[in-house]
């Protein structure tokens, strides 16, 4: 079973991140939803969720990759938190996936993991170190990045068919109408 | 500022739910999500998240409509509970909006509210008083039905258009990066 690390702080996009979390086990994929403070998080519309665990706990060679929703303060966050940098330059440093959605690859910029890659955010989210591509779902080797909720399960489709395969994600496309 | 009550137990279908309050109160509509029981709520893929109040404290008369998110558990709950069957009885009565998506359908059909009316719902969920239709978004004056995970951004676009305006639904549509 694919193990992945979804990793989330407070003001993180609602849709983005449940959208990820609910297709992503739909798939059978392990989800486990990592918090960088305490036992919830408040998305930006105001919705309490509780996480799975803490970052702390999170060692990354038992993952096949790390997802990270968007919403800016949770990007930023993501972005500025040594732990979560740490866990992004050691997913790249052994070759797991590195996913993204909306503000949240600056997370990914900063841990220096997009360089001559090519990626995607939401528009006025930069990532200087990267071949900006304006695609709704860009995926560059095992670096996948989309741009806001309503790409978002595009994405999520995407990292299905990635990490599980092309019949799961179309089974999965069908099963819960989402429009060709 | 529109106002509408979320009916909600365990078993909710999560990219529903958190869809229709995500995109609503991106729209400023005034979302409160009313648990059955207790504080917390469990989707169908494991997702707790935290309710606003209970369905006890809601007053019909305050608000403009109510919302139902599916999840075939939530559904039966929300078809079998008679404060939610109340609920949705005394919102007919009065005239306010009905809307529910994927199996919730089935808790407006038991509260007797589709007679006649077409609607829709998840295939496999019948709704046998009203006019059954396979669209994605179903409008039958204030009663506003659709069919599942896939068509949930298509309804919250819709339950804005009609609760605040053309002009806001497609500026999210635009600004959440929607599909046309």
């Amino acid at each position: 079973m694919p193990k992945v690390a979804l990793l989330i702080s407070d003001g993180f996009e609602e849709i983005e991140a449940v959208t990820l979390i609910d297709v992503l086990r739909r798939a059978d994929i392990d989800v486990v939803v990592a918090g960088l403070d305490g036992e919830t998080v408040v998305g930006g519309h105001g919705i309490r969720m509780q996480v799975d665990t803490n970052i702390d706990q999170i060692r990354v060679d038992e993952f096949d990759g790390v997802v990270l929703p968007g919403g800016a303060p949770n990007a930023e966050a993501l972005r500025d938190d040594d732990r979560a940098q740490q866990v992004l330059k050691a997913a790249a440093a052994s070759d797991k996936f590195l996913c993204a959605l909306c503000a949240a690859p600056i997370a990914l910029e900063r841990a220096g993991v997009l360089e001559g890659k090519r990626a995607t955010s939401y528009p006025g989210f930069e990532l200087p170190t990267a071949e900006y591509v304006s695609d709704r779902v860009v995926e560059d080797g095992k670096v996948i990045t989309s741009r806001g909720p309503g790409t978002a399960m595009e994405f999520a489709l995407t990292l299905v068919r990635r990490f599980v395969g092309h019949v799961k994600a179309t089974e999965l496309r069908q099963r819960m109408l989402v429009k060709n």
